[in-house]
């Protein structure tokens, strides 16, 4: 799983950005706030994250108050964004459309 | 659901700071960082206990990244703890048990 960079990251990240991830400051990884009707949305959303994290054994940094859930993605192996973090967030991003 | 006062707190607390449960510096919640050995076993535990949360309309603040949980429980509405922190929290102490 190498590095995210050049063409490659650009076309893959650029998605996001517009889905409203960003690069967290300092660090190579992004981040997003996604926010739901209540805690079950947020749960839900967060438990069908997981099953797909942990058969990809590629898990989030994820903070969740109620209805909030903070992600931020990266890969350990590379210290910076990989296929893997950009798999996760659409992923995220696909189910986030059906709870709208 | 009154705030949390005099020996009835302090009684209630005790066991929790016994078991590894801080006060958050600055405010009047309670903090506590579980470890588990992975990430199907930390995910599991947040499963019962938002179980539990949503049941109680009571929700915990919590950060997870693998096997790493980091619990923050206090209630909005007496800007301190209550009774709901105090039983959220021993749930978590109960179950955490089963995993070791």
């Amino acid at each position: 799983m190498p590095k995210l960079e050049g063409d490659e990251r650009q076309k893959s990240l650029e998605p996001l950005f517009k889905a409203g991830w960003t690069i967290v400051e300092g660090r190579d990884a992004i981040y997003k706030e996604f926010l739901f009707k209540n805690f079950n949305e947020a749960f839900g959303f967060m438990t069908r994250v997981a099953l797909l994290a942990d058969k990809m054994d590629h898990h989030p940094e994820w903070f969740n108050v109620y209805n909030k859930v903070q992600v931020t993605m990266s890969t350990h192996d590379v210290s910076g964004l990989s296929a893997k973090d950009v798999k996760v967030a659409n992923f995220m991003e696909d189910i986030f459309k059906t709870y709208k």
